[in-house]
């Protein structure tokens, strides 16, 4: 561990566990699942429910909340510098379906339950804070994902945003409209930081019993749409030795991406999640399917040998079944890295409070890697239960989430009351 | 060949070739896709049109046009001896999505080109004939298929059909009131006789050179649904060894059932068209996946062993992953035989036509399964290029198309001019 440069002047101010246990808890029944997990996805009627309780208690913390053309929801508490930028705190409150309790949901409520801890102390800050809710970060519903903090920071152009449709063909506009959150304030303004407490969606804080992770950045990512292209025909009475089917093609390539998968774990990981084929009746052979594919790895040279065993065995299969398999494949999500004097800063404050760290990257994408490049930019991650999210089985204990709180607290703190840029 | 019991009087009596290709090639206009085949799904505007299109040829030929309470439509030729039933000629003119211009289209047209060849011969017969067009038999939009014969037969019951929905909702019974073809003509009434002309679908004629097969029956056919359970997580940072995907389960068991297939073949057949996963988003493992199988075989005992090696194999997979698979099994669909003494005569006129036949069994669902054990019935199967249909590429020779016509009119002829009852 580096000598410690910094040392909070408050060691006992502390979040209230029971009260943040308490609004996570109260959140999740908004869209709640038989298991208890939620259906949230951006911008429906759960979600417009859940901004409501979060603007309510926005103001009940004393912010002053604003919302942008995307639909961010920032609730700011003045600094008592006039002039400095905010220091942003935030997550996203909109889910998978199904989707957990803590994925995003963490992130939003920990830093209000910060604010009002600061309330409840007395404490001013020299730097405004803000916490925030990013609008649609699952892109389970419109594409792409992480799309309010892209927007904010400029990296995705507005008016595409705005036009992204769900399966309904319902866009992003009309449904901002509908549930009356298509504000003006500004965005492309300046921000000091972002801090962003999360859950790890991993098991390696679990694994090795650490309870502060201190995210350095995330790891190299990949997508790719795969397409399988076969030939109609009877599913019952076209002889075998006629079909081609590329339902067929698809189980082996699926089959062999995930035995890749298994073979570069823990380190690499690569599966398939989603497929569509057509016309999808049980008596007639497809012509086409369609599938993606998904992979992580912290390296790039792994994670373009992942790619090329991938695309090795998807021409192996289509040579020997004759189906015509194209592998469209988007850029790889370069490995982004957070500040690293935040880092220490978290890591410091972890260790000061007990708790111990392990530095690690995340491999599931996040708001905060849209903000890396605008701002400095830190994640704090807590243990999630055998690294299980985007699941109603997600599921967090009280004291690792408060512990995670509190080191995000006495970071916000740290930074928004720094007495020079350091 | 057995010793010949029949004779035709009018050896050179003979279908229109060239109409009754015409008569093909237009209606597969009806609906028509970029390479040539058709999407004319039971009960839509398309299958509307070309009923429309139908009837009027229908009423050009002379016959009296009737529609029943489930739609299926009927052209009656009258007989010269009153009150006897009539001889049934059809097949239905709805396709799969995509579909083909033969499968179905070919027995209703040949039937009616059998009617206009009479006609301009002057010929009449003791029994009427009627041409039918059967409704939804492709069971692509509405379940079960094979709707049209099954009801008339009163093997499927008709306010069962009528509440059946599509996948938007809309029942039968809307649909058929939609395209004005709820009619009143009465169902489960006497008749004599059923003929089937159609494409073999499969490449059994093909191989082994014959222009005419005499369908001697069906084969057993089964389907079964599999489902298999998983556990949602996020797609990329998940770790492998924590990852439930019943994808990944589904993917092995679709290889597997695509492999007994194969060793089974070219006796028995097996194979996976169909698949549906939830949330069916890349960035969320699936918790359920239901796909369904279907398998063919002319022997009992051979259907009884692939299922039971499918069900090994599911298991086996199941033990291996920690997926739940279930496995819901239709009852097979028993094989049928058709009428002995039929099989004989078309066989008797295909030989006095100076075509070759083959006796065979068909692997695909036709109306002729529903109407066996309602009448004296009798398939015959003309040679499709390479065993494919239900598909755009469909294919079939025009000379092949008249000669199955040719045979049919004969048959038809000798059947309703018959002088007693053998």
């Amino acid at each position: 561990m580096s000598r410690l440069i910094w040392r909070t002047p408050l060691p006992d101010l502390a979040v209230d566990e029971e009260r943040l246990w308490s609004d996570i808890m109260t959140l999740a029944q908004i869209g709640v699942l038989p298991d208890g997990g939620c259906d949230r996805l951006a911008l429906t009627e759960a979600d417009a429910a859940a901004r409501s309780l979060l603007r309510y208690w926005f103001q009940q913390a004393g912010l002053n909340v604003s919302v942008d053309p995307i639909g961010n929801v920032f609730g700011r508490r003045e600094g008592t510098q006039p002039g400095l930028p905010p220091v942003f705190v935030g997550s996203h409150i909109d889910t998978q379906s199904p989707g957990g309790k803590f994925d995003g949901v963490l992130g939003v409520l920990a830093g209000l339950e910060c604010i009002r801890t600061l309330n409840r102390a007395g404490i001013k800050t020299r730097y405004p804070i803000e916490v925030v809710n990013w609008t649609n970060e699952e892109g389970a519903r419109f594409a792409p994902g992480l799309m309010g903090s892209a927007v904010f920071t400029g990296q995705l152009d507005l008016a595409a945003a705005h036009a992204s449709k769900d399966p309904s063909g319902v866009s992003v506009a009309e449904a901002l409209t509908r549930i009356r959150h298509l504000g003006d304030a500004p965005m492309q303004r300046p921000v000091d930081s972002y801090f962003e407490l999360h859950i790890e969606q991993g098991d390696r804080l679990q694994q090795a019993g650490h309870r502060i992770g201190v995210v350095i950045g995330s790891e190299f990512n990949c997508f790719a749409d795969i397409t399988c292209i076969g030939e109609n025909g009877h599913a019952q009475a076209t002889p075998m030795a006629q079909r081609r089917n590329p339902l067929a093609a698809a189980a082996e390539l699926i089959t062999a991406i995930e035995a890749i998968g298994h073979r570069n774990a823990p380190v690499g990981s690569a599966g398939v999640a989603s497929l569509r084929l057509w016309p999808n009746n049980r008596i007639n052979i497809p012509h086409r399917v369609v599938f993606t594919y998904s992979g992580t790895h912290p390296e790039r040279a792994g994670m373009a040998s992942m790619r090329h065993e991938i695309g090795e065995a998807a021409a192996a299969i289509a040579r020997r079944t004759g189906i015509r398999i194209d592998v469209e494949a988007s850029p790889d999500r370069e490995a982004i890295d957070f500040d690293p004097a935040l880092a220490v800063l978290v890591e410091e404050i972890a260790t000061q409070q007990g708790f111990s760290t392990m530095r690690l990257r995340s491999r599931a994408g996040h708001d905060a890697i849209r903000m890396a490049p605008y701002c400095p930019t830190q994640m704090i991650f807590v243990p999630c239960k055998d690294g299980i999210s985007h699941s109603e089985f997600e599921d967090c204990r009280s004291d690792d989430v408060a512990a995670g709180a509190n080191v995000l607290l006495h970071a916000l703190h740290a930074r928004a009351n720094r007495a020079s840029d350091r």
